[in-house]
């Protein structure tokens, strides 16, 4: 299982793209917008890893209403599996909670699930696989 | 500039050991009591990243300070880099506020420095070098 990424909610792209840029001296690859989340995301690679930033496309999305509580942050982690259906079977006999039944597609072409961070140390645990 | 580490706060390493363990599925590799830090850490390895949790050995520590504010969760993301008295000057050149003016010896034989996350989108920031 390899770290894929981390995702770091943001205000806004405009403001924290060029901030990431002069933390992590190098450029942002690559934004693309994830309709069926309602957020934009941009990426960068660090080492093996990706550094994806998120700001909300709709004021009541998921992202915001991180902000709003928490603050600016980091937001998930996530990792890679060969075989996502067989790791959230694995997931789901070791007693935890995955909050979708079914994997879906998420940003940078994966498909995505995510794990309920009550059961994961307040950690939002996304496993993802190359479609 | 490689992803070393995602450290974790949690509040107890003998509940969260075997809880990362069954996510991860891999076992624990290492355990280490940073004295200087007041924390005992946990050590697994995700691809070429790892997953660093962290436990307060004092009260009053920072990963307790943390917890009580926030719960449990994500506590920084740490990046390699070669020589980091050369990558503080950098960021401190670019505006970021760095928590020492001198690298300090973190967990895992490391030279390591914090950056402020009011500079950082939240973030707390953490570069390290091998000794």
């Amino acid at each position: 299982m390899k770290t894929e990424h981390i995702g770091i909610a943001v205000k806004s792209l405009d403001i924290s793209v060029p901030l990431f840029e002069k933390l992590l001296n190098t450029n942002c690859y690559k934004t693309e917008t994830v309709e069926s989340e309602q957020v934009k995301t941009a990426f960068f690679q660090a080492g093996e890893s990706k550094i994806e930033l998120l700001e909300s496309l709709d004021a009541n999305g998921v992202i915001n209403k991180f902000i709003e509580k928490k603050g600016e942050g980091i937001h998930h982690i996530a990792f890679n599996v060969e075989d996502i259906y067989k790791e959230m079977e694995r997931l789901k006999n070791e007693g935890f909670t995955l909050l979708s039944e079914q994997p879906k597609k998420g940003a940078d072409n994966k498909l995505v699930c995510f794990l309920h961070p009550k059961g994961t140390n307040g950690v939002l645990w996304e496993i993802c696989q190359d479609i």
